[in-house]
């Protein structure tokens, strides 16, 4: 019986081979953002910690995804993975901005922080000043994320065939996001609403899309290895995105980086929320209903929230599907691959991804 | 000698060309979007006449700089050019709301119309939801115009070769942009800086970028040629944004598709308020110092800063450097090319880009 240990030992392994090549790689994206100004090179220069402080979740998965359809080239899919990395923590600037979030990986997220230095350069409307300078990381964030796997050296072919893996599921995770943003607005929704958000947003896009973009720089083309992959990463993405939601409401600040009870405050529809209004008593409906997207909610009222989910039996209902999930993935490892190394670190990184804390 | 008119017609031909692929090309793209839901295609189709009437230049040179070198594959290269119109569309809709400007190409910007679709919607802050699906919008686009990239069918290699070129000239103008919204912020400026942003953000971009793009794509490796396309490209990209910067004063909102004095109103810094802070009087350069910035600016205010510009000298000194870099791009075309037929129309398109009143 697998339990976390290998998958967060193998995701410990794959952050400390990155760091150096992330540090690296922006020493040399801030000289060349120099050439055209400071502050240009400033704003990149901010942004290095808030990408090193990324889980790398999705960065690991490719290198697997290589691994898994025969890949060998170990420091190559390495500085390719970074590309996922990148795009990943812009695309998250963007959301910010859309949520209005203040904190990210336990840092002022970057629209606060370039209206700090807005502030400081005593521009008028630093707000709008941080949150237009946030758009631009972003963009430069996608278009450094391209030049890496253009620029990784595997064979043309497989460069394109990644990049068209890149594209299609990024696309998807924006039209998502584009229904996400809906949705909290009209703070109306149904189920099928909620699992359709998750779905594109987060479980192909963390899940099926990086294993995907690593085999195809391996050259993958068995249909047979492709429909084990999907099926194991979409498992793979459901159970990410299921703890994600978990600690959004039990998670701790110091360990989450983000405020406790983030994901009521700012009203996000969960399947946790979801459960509470088809089955909490009215009492507990009309309580969650006044902390969703009530922004003084206290302390106190997030732990009541906490104590509804668990009464109600919308933790465990949530909980346990995360852990089919689990379940799912691994009756896929198999299918996968041959490679008995390989398939022991995929069956235990889908387990670690309901055992993690942050 | 020539004229603007050849140019301005092999444009309308590429806008011809394009425009039922643009149309067909979106309603593949809504479908897929609908897939996801509803509101992620009704934000897609808002967008399409944005896109349609765009002026194509850049998309227009792509399939120049694959003819000269040497390129025959007419389809082909028209499907891959409409990239960097879906690239170009998209960066501007988030550069309208750094700018905070309310009418594009004649249209609400993006941002307004995806409010006003959020006041349909009932939706408390439809401002920020405007602006939150726009940043979306834009995000979209980006990742359309790779997939039109990697999807266009030519060689792997010349793929990854354009795609290159593409990555590190957005690259560059993603930081100009960033030096744009912080000069603009700070209103205080140097020719040398105004010269940088105009460099990065808009000569190389529109001039070199889609000429060595389309380049790539019929495998262009000569580096005496590949010199003279940056020559001209540079220089076309400076004519063309000395015309712009004109027009953003001088031009008639039927015309120019935004509203008198534009430029003006948001306070930019050009070539032309440059000279009148250098050049003009006291009494000159108070009033502009008074407009600049200034939302409220009647019609008869801009006419006087017309007037101002044409006084001290400002309007030729910037036209003539204008018509300057037209002759230098001309003097480039010979070594660009040897075909005659081309030739002509890369003379005739650098003298219309000094020559267009939109």
């Amino acid at each position: 019986m697998e339990n976390g240990e290998l998958g967060k030992s193998f995701l410990k392994s794959y952050i400390q081979k990155t760091d150096g090549k992330i540090v690296s790689y922006f020493e040399k994206k801030i000289a060349e953002a120099n050439q055209v100004g400071e502050i240009p090179a400033q704003n990149i220069a901010a942004y290095v910690e808030t990408v090193r402080r990324g889980k790398r979740i999705r960065g690991s998965l490719i290198t697997l995804g290589y691994k898994l359809a025969g890949g060998t080239e170990e420091e190559k899919i390495i500085d390719a993975s970074i590309a996922i990395e990148l795009f990943h923590a812009g695309v998250l600037v963007h959301d910010d901005i859309m949520d209005r979030d203040h904190i990210r990986r336990g840092l002022p997220t970057m629209h606060k922080q370039y209206e700090k230095s807005g502030e400081e350069l005593e521009i008028k409307d630093a707000a709008h000043y941080g949150v237009s300078q946030a758009i631009n990381l972003a963009d430069a964030a996608y278009y450094m994320s391209w030049q890496t796997l253009l620029e990784s050296g595997f064979s043309y072919e497989d460069i394109v065939n990644a990049g068209k893996i890149y594209a299609d599921y990024v696309l998807r995770v924006v039209h998502g996001q584009v229904l996400d943003v809906a949705n909290l607005a009209v703070r109306q929704t149904t189920e099928e609403k909620i699992l359709n958000v998750l779905k594109y947003k987060a479980a192909e896009y963390t899940g099926v899309m990086p294993l995907l973009f690593g085999a195809a720089l391996a050259g993958l083309n068995d249909k047979k290895v492709t429909d084990a992959v999907i099926r194991y990463g979409l498992a793979f993405g459901w159970a990410f995105q299921i703890q994600d939601d978990i600690l959004g409401v039990f998670g701790e600040e110091e360990e989450f980086g983000k405020p406790i009870g983030n994901d009521v405050r700012e009203g996000k529809n969960t399947l946790l929320t979801l459960y509470v209004q088809q089955h909490g008593t009215k009492e507990q409906r009309e309580f969650l209903d006044h902390c969703m997207g009530n922004e003084k909610i206290s302390r106190e009222d997030v732990l009541k929230v906490r104590e509804i989910m668990k009464d109600c039996g919308s933790y465990d209902h949530v909980f346990n599907l995360g852990w089919q999930y689990v379940e799912e993935g691994k009756s896929a490892v198999a299918e996968v691959t041959d490679n008995e190394e390989i398939q022991k670190i995929l069956r235990s990184l889908i387990v670690y991804m309901m055992e993690r804390v942050k």
